[in-house]
């Protein structure tokens, strides 16, 4: 294959899918739901989860008074709530009445769990480091929820019928598909030339 | 829904999908290829990326030595290649030579670009952030290659064959499918009583 090269890297896009979340926020009477592409895990013992915020949004505003947030992992018949909660912003509306979220405070923090997450990660923030413009903020996940009946044994996701929503950029959207095993050992080296 | 709490997050499943990458870096005649879930886009203008990447592995090392890592973006058909590099160190083999992975030298770092990638991030290091069990290594990317063959107007990912490759945790991968576009436009306001 034969690849475009872009040296001036003046714009960013999705060249890959990333999980559509919903981070959700609450400070001093406030909350807020906002779609969130650009997040990972970071750490597993003790667990560490990462959220890039622009100092923009209202999101942003919340988790600084707060010191927490919550990352909601939705299912896939949700995605036109995340694009909903996407096309707005906490500061004019009340996205939860507006959009009739359904909600409960974690238990461990005052930001709201959404009742319809697969899972929720309850996070306490340990780090913000700005960089460019976003701030990447740093959370020990004090406390998960989970869905018990979309996951099998070892924690592991179902994919029949609510398959994860995947942020592709711009406005689409794309569902994670097709759950395969592939074993992780070394296949036997083959005789083949190394690449240049 | 009715979730399960865990207060003591003692250990860390993957409760949604992520891409699952392959990170290449180089340093002083050694070059490396390891899976990375863990990594996230950071900022848009200037565009960074972050990964994390734990003190444990041989790609810290080198990208610790060189300052420069690259994030390769693989089609789907490279799944079994992403579980074998995901098997074995670069410690103890030459994954290149091994899985006769092909590459050639970043246009603007020395660590590889593989030629089977969808599309690649060439990232020069910026900062490193100690986190749990890992590092997060946040990258300015100098450079974008892709596919033009992969991606539609707008570098709009196609899904159609080479749909991307997403880590479910354990040895489980999925693909990325059924693209949809949902608009943003929040919807009329429904008269519905706010979550508790």
């Amino acid at each position: 294959m034969s690849k475009v090269v872009q040296v001036s890297v003046d714009q960013f896009y999705f060249h890959y899918p990333a999980g559509a979340t919903i981070v959700t926020s609450y400070a001093n009477g406030k909350q807020n739901a906002m779609a969130v592409a650009w997040h990972t895990a970071v750490s597993r013992e003790p667990p560490y989860y990462a959220v890039a915020i622009s100092p923009k949004r209202y999101t942003h505003r919340l988790i600084m008074e707060s010191g927490e947030f919550v990352v909601n992992f939705m299912p896939g018949d949700k995605a036109e709530l995340v694009a909903a909660v996407a096309g707005c912003s906490g500061r004019d509306i009340d996205k939860f009445a507006a959009f009739g979220i359904r909600s409960s405070p974690g238990s461990q923090v005052r930001a709201p769990v959404l009742t319809d997450a697969l899972a929720a990660y309850e996070c306490r923030v340990t780090g913000r480091l700005p960089c460019g413009d976003h701030d990447l903020f740093t959370g020990s996940v004090v406390a998960v929820q989970y869905e018990p009946s979309a996951y099998a044994e070892g924690l592991l996701l179902e994919l029949d019928g609510r398959e994860p929503i995947l942020y592709m950029g711009a406005d689409y959207y794309a569902r994670a598909r097709g759950r395969t095993f592939l074993e992780r050992k070394a296949p036997v080296p083959r005789e083949t030339a190394r690449g240049s």
